[in-house]
């Protein structure tokens, strides 16, 4: 099962390195990894996607926790969360091709970035499904590059029970 | 200056956490860094935000170019490219500063992914700029939480100079 995890990270030379090394060293898989600055100078925000049994998950958590600098581990799995990824796909364009793909980038609610003679640069984000079936959509048409960032996520705000039903998520 | 460095890398056991050791070990700056998996499943590609000039960028590419595993590596900064990140914004939408909020959203075509009684989720791609502009408008009304991927980008196509007039740049 896919688990997205976040790690706040003092922002000390190596910090990266360690995390990096403790999935490479222990064969821990990692499907996208994302490291940003926060709002706080010293601290930086890891997203690390990975694969694994709710076993394996857990050795993660433990040995992340374990790592010097590594403030705090969150896994997104076992709370209410929105996960988001952006993805830039470089198209080809040319000729009767061009209206189908500018429409399928419409259905996907995807935005051209940019549009030559005979490819487009796309943007679309979503969480993996999403991304996934607009790349098998746009397969046919020739994709020349693409590029992701990997995943962030985020915790929706806890509520009262009783007050779920009012709740609008809008995607 | 801020330079973005793509680096294709073979998927290797440590590749990772050799390339995040180059930086700690010799203290250049990483600004961002996403990890995410190509369409081949024996590479994955790097993208890495780091400040210096050019002798310090000079410096990372051919340390990044003499490690085992690294296939590429491309500074963006010297062609013609698109740059893209995403963010997730927590923002306080309490009473009446949600039509505000919502309004700033619109403008800069944002997108709500999460409503909630006092707080919504909101998505945003751009550059550095935007990003940085969105955060800092929005400050006012009470920020809870900030999670970006970090960056990646893409070379636009390569024209002959006298097509060049043509090209409809369209963000």
């Amino acid at each position: 099962m896919r688990h997205v995890i976040g790690v706040l990270v003092e922002n000390e030379f190596g910090a990266l390195s360690r995390i990096s090394g403790l999935f490479s060293g222990r064969g821990f898989n990692v499907e996208s990894l994302t490291v940003a600055e926060t709002d706080d100078p010293e601290i930086s925000r890891m997203t690390i996607v990975t694969l694994g049994d709710n076993q394996i998950i857990e050795q993660i958590t433990k040995q992340l926790n374990k790592l010097i600098n590594v403030i705090k581990v969150i896994d997104f799995t076992e709370t209410d969360h929105v996960i988001r990824g952006l993805m830039l796909v470089k198209v080809s364009v040319e000729g009767s091709k061009r209206l189908e793909v500018l429409k399928l980038i419409e259905v996907f609610r995807a935005r051209v970035i940019d549009m030559a003679a005979k490819s487009a640069i796309i943007e679309i984000t979503g969480n993996y499904e999403k991304l996934k079936a607009f790349l098998d959509v746009l397969a046919p048409y020739g994709i020349k590059e693409v590029n992701g960032t990997g995943v962030v996520a985020m915790n929706r705000e806890v509520k009262a029970r009783t007050r779920n039903i009012y709740k609008t998520r809008v995607a």
